[in-house]
């Protein structure tokens, strides 16, 4: 990726994040009085992160048109309820960490993880009726509908990926994967902040269509490659436990991968070892399906797949943002799905 | 309580409770196809219930002049998201049973009843976006910000009892308790209800201190007798094991009267008691905290609580609802005090 495109992502995605964060502080400080609560609403929030989904719907807007603070309360809200699907994801998978800390409910127990990411979505909620406001009664509705929709897309993919595991289910299928993905990953962090900005951009002619494609693809190749650093990436970057995917016997790509290409009695090893409880998948049984995974090709498959979706993606940004002309935020868009492929 | 009020605020849970059934399978069956995830939606809601929040909610709308139509949207996405609750509390209180049955996270573990607690949440907010087309949207905004600071003051209240159990308090006072059973219960059971009925009914120049009042008396009453009813009840009207409180460490009335009351020696054994996990508090356990309630008259003193509660909630009654004429809704709403403290 050309130095120029990857400067420029970070500079937008550092002033578009320190932009969001000043925005979730002002939520925070609200509730910082509620005693017992307060303080754990702020944690996720104080870890820091890239502010990714907050960037996208803000560029997203202003290439459309808008100007930066019609934008700025929908992506903080977005933001909000990020922190609160990690709280829940955390307790879900029974992670050890999340940003280089222990997880939440390793901190205070699942009881009161399980209320702060309670307290998170209902306050990701303020900034949606704060919209009103800032867009009017007809947009403000019209973004709070879409929120509505992305938050049931989310929670939809989620119970995919809980019964695949909960059932331990070894049958699942690349597509059966990327259904889940679209659902799980790709609506909240790519589909719903396009869709958001371009409705803010009052660009209401513009086809939706588009930004689900777009999104699916970019969305798509940014969790594969999250799965991919999960399992080879650098600790102090990557910010959780290394290989924690595969203790969760989360079914990702290359799992996928590894189950319909290893032969039927190493498949059968595997979906015993799948069959444990978390804590009996140790640093050994981990090390033993990282090898298969390289053995079989696993890694480079799923390599090559986020390769190929990011290059689907920069087609499909030409088509969902034709209307928009040349501008920062739109190059910002543009780089994406090159610059998601090589962050480590 | 005559007869004639019993039957009549009977006959009116049947009536409403229904309507709101009907309005609550409508949003069940839009998700019914999402898989693993849509039967369980509907699981909860499907065990049956009296629907006295959706039943106050529809009498304080019509009871300010509202036709019937214009609150039963409201008080479906009210039932939704209480069952949401119920899926959430569960998890937190580690409950066995919910309205006879295993709780939801002992049939299908804490991951998948998380996040369908998550779904029950995001579908109650569907109503609320179709109140638009019913209410109009200034109105329909009025009922979304109400819902908004009930979904808070829940969270907050549900934040005080968990963090006084895990962190073992028993220095807990009556007016802490009244404090967090205002946020956990009243709020979202009576005080909605009727600060949204009474928005429905276009009365927006009625104070709504009135029904704040009203509303945490009543709830309280209510929340009392329930906890009550958790040590003595009937188990097969009640639907929970019954002296689950005790077992959960739950900070009740009766708890913080017997620790206020106890001698030194006593009071030492009960703190640690409480502090041993959950399973370690059995049938003998349970009994002997029973025994200590009986004998110090914590259960009189609470039974005397709610009665007193009751009481002064008929008083506000008077003038929080002195501008609603005459009517079956408004006599329901006003039998509501007396009848809860006999409901067994």
């Amino acid at each position: 990726m050309p130095t120029r495109e990857a400067a420029l992502v970070r500079a937008v995605l550092d002033e578009y994040g320190e932009i969001a964060s000043r925005g979730i502080e002002q939520y925070l400080d609200r509730a910082r009085n509620a005693e017992h609560l307060g303080p754990l609403l702020a944690d996720y929030p104080s870890r820091g992160g890239r502010s990714l989904r907050a960037s996208l719907c803000i560029a997203a807007a202003r290439a459309f048109g808008a100007p930066l603070n019609d934008a700025v309360k929908s992506a903080v809200s977005l933001e909000l309820l990020h922190n609160a699907f990690l709280v829940h994801d955390d307790i879900e998978d029974d992670s050890e960490e999340r940003r280089r800390l222990p997880a939440l409910h390793v901190l205070h127990g699942v009881p009161t993880a399980l209320n702060v990411g309670d307290g998170l979505a209902v306050l990701s909620l303020g900034p949606l009726i704060d919209n009103h406001a800032t867009l009017g009664p007809r947009v403000a509705h019209g973004v709070f509908r879409e929120a509505h929709r992305m938050a049931q897309e989310s929670v939809e993919g989620q119970a995919l990926e809980l019964a695949w595991r909960h059932k331990n289910d070894v049958q699942v299928t690349s597509e059966d994967y990327f259904r889940m993905v679209l659902k799980k990953t790709c609506w909240y962090t790519t589909i719903y902040p396009c869709r958001v900005g371009a409705m803010i951009g009052h660009r209401r002619d513009i086809s939706h269509e588009g930004f689900v494609r777009f999104g699916f693809l970019l969305g798509a190749a940014f969790q594969i490659q999250d799965d991919v650093l999960n399992l080879a990436g650098d600790h102090g970057r990557y910010g959780k436990e290394l290989g924690g995917d595969i203790r969760e016997g989360k079914r990702t790509l290359m799992l996928i991968h590894l189950l319909h290409s290893a032969p039927p009695a190493v498949r059968s090893e595997l979906h015993a070892l799948l069959a444990l409880p978390r804590r009996r998948r140790g640093d050994d049984e981990v090390a033993w399906v990282q090898g298969l995974m390289r053995r079989h090709g696993s890694i480079e498959h799923a390599k090559n797949a986020a390769n190929q979706l990011a290059g689907a993606a920069a087609f499909e940004f030409g088509i969902a943002f034709r209307e928009a002309p040349r501008s920062r935020d739109r190059d910002f868009i543009e780089a994406l799905p090159h610059w998601i492929l090589e962050r480590a």
